[in-house]
């Protein structure tokens, strides 16, 4: 058994605190170095506990248990894992705790792996050692048809595939990083998301889940996002590019696009960004007014997205009318509309999502 | 400039406590492991704090710093440091901030060197890297010919040699631990023990002090200690060795030793030892009782030393005299006198120690 560790509770955020006092814009190397002691602390302290009940174990670092990574700190990638110390102290039938979240890059600096990062070393260490399954002990004890503090007859998964899961969490279900979902998926690592609390089976998510399955996984919302509309683009080639790139340049992630066709020699170009980048995408776009043509930009931070996932989903025409239907019912209107093959999105007015995700998990799991 | 640091205040204690709160008897290697993210907590605050006065340094662990010791958990011996990465940095023009305390055997594990240990992670830094000096920043700012706290007219001695330092630490005055003193004199590194509050100049740890010197370095006092007299052994050859066997096995450390020439065919051998394990040698004793064929055991507990220290002590008779002149003026009795080539050392009942102290100090120093 190996055993993955995070900080313990606030200790990540106190030491985040002392840095601030001392530099507001310290180095992401000596960053690194500092938060790298919570995970420290938590696996010592574990293997204590280990020993108090008389189970032979070991704490290692990233560094002892050979986690190599890039050297970007604070948002390192793993690179590989060199098994030996891992395996010698399994040979010798220890439990190995590990600190997560952490890795070492080719000079044996510290390394941290940002959002999900624990998360992401499990999955990696299951993958490098063949592991039949990776348990990511959490907060919540399995991933559910919808938020249960939402809809309170939300149902608890018994199982999903990494897409629906991929899919779910980035409509803004909060169980698991996409990170360490996408890096299980490549590596077909079985993963169990279970309460670390109580002890029941949790949700196993794996590449194929029940072979037919005639029902969505679930109704996932985000309302963290905003619009921008790029109003009267001229109709040169090239301009969304433009725009897009400028986005990357810049790191805003954006999610949900639109072209509209419109008028003969104008178009309008609109996509959809976390709220707390409005403000520095609105004065990009504007600092290059006269490059890309466009007229005028018009925004919104009152919208919500409200998504529906499931395996096969866009094979079978009927879900995506179903979803719909139930938001017909309800009276809301639909301001854009997304799909991929296993999910449906729709932007809504921001009042409208939480009613609109009560509405859509009532249609699919009601009557079941 | 290399820069090695400890733990911030009280974090050993807290994490110690921690760790008390899990287990009263975790293994050395986790303790270990958790003592060590005290020091790197404090190295990576220290880099920011750099940064931000915008000066070019990195922060590095006892493992990036090379720095190689024993596997003794808790109780590390350094066997070498490895100067590549400090050296690399050092050309670069960074400040290196290294952790004090510890070190990494050769499997990858993190140790700690025990007491003295971040003083001595600093002299052997300046021993490998040849440094002109090294400074030890402390709590004190010098060291001083007695207590200040007791004689406020003490003087701080600009300089000192090693033995005499040595033999001071030995005698009672905590300002450098003995292992990092020895190690100094071993690799002739030059020590400056200074105050980390006040900018002045302390006292110079070297080879050799002013060449011809007139007067002792100082007077120390110890009261932690207790004497045990083992009475009515028989007069047979080894009962001292195997007494002092005994104590080394249990790691008892013994100082002053006293074997009575006594009675014809039996004798006593009196020592003194830490206070704290009084109860335990007496056990020890007791329990061999029949292999050392004693009489009884005598112990007593209120009881101190007093010792004069000074490079050429001993071929200066005068000096031990002026000493012992002091004390009977002073009306003191000495139980027990013991000598080295630097020291003399009296133990005396522990209600005169104080006055003993400010006796023999006034007659060595006030008339100057």
């Amino acid at each position: 058994m190996i055993v993955v560790l995070s900080a313990q509770g606030d200790t990540t955020d106190d030491l985040i605190a002392k840095a601030e006092e001392i530099n507001l814009n310290a180095s992401r190397r000596e960053m690194d170095m500092l938060l790298a002691t919570g995970e420290q602390i938590s696996v010592a302290l574990c293997a204590m506990a280990l020993e108090a009940l008389g189970l032979p174990c070991v704490s290692l670092t990233a560094s002892q248990a050979g986690i190599y990574t890039t050297d970007l700190h604070s948002d390192a990638r793993i690179r590989r894992i060199a098994p030996d110390r891992i395996q010698a102290e399994l040979d010798a039938r220890r439990i190995v705790i590990v600190t997560g979240f952490q890795g070492v890059d080719r000079r044996g600096d510290i390394t941290t792996l940002g959002r999900g990062g624990s998360d992401t070393s499990a999955v990696a260490l299951a993958a490098a050692f063949s592991a039949d399954l990776c348990q990511i002990f959490t907060d919540v004890d399995g991933v559910y048809t919808t938020d249960p503090r939402l809809v309170p007859n939300a149902r608890k998964l018994q199982e999903i595939t990494y897409d629906e899961m991929l899919e779910l969490a980035s409509q803004g279900a909060q169980v698991l990083h996409n990170r360490s979902v996408e890096l299980a998926k490549k590596f077909k690592v079985n993963l169990e998301v279970l309460s670390s609390l109580e002890r029941k089976p949790g949700t196993k998510v794996k590449e194929v889940a029940k072979m037919e399955k005639t029902n969505i996984a679930g109704v996932a919302k985000d309302t963290s996002i905003a619009r921008v509309a790029v109003m009267g683009v001229r109709h040169s080639p090239g301009v969304a590019f433009q725009v897009f790139d400028l986005m990357g340049r810049n790191n805003i992630n954006v999610d949900v696009i639109l072209q509209s066709i419109g008028r003969e020699d104008s178009k309008d170009i609109t996509f959809t960004i976390h709220k707390k980048d409005l403000r520095e995408v609105e004065d990009i776009l504007n600092s290059h007014k006269d490059a890309l043509k466009f007229d005028h930009i018009e925004s919104d931070e009152h919208i919500g997205k409200v998504s529906i996932v499931g395996a096969g989903l866009m094979s079978n025409s009927g879900v995506a009318a179903k979803m719909f239907e139930a938001l017909y019912e309800a009276g809301i209107n639909i301001q854009m509309i997304n799909t991929s093959e296993i999910r449906v999105s729709v932007l809504l007015d921001e009042e409208d999502v939480n009613r609109a995700v009560k509405a859509i998990h009532a249609k699919f799991f009601d009557d079941i």
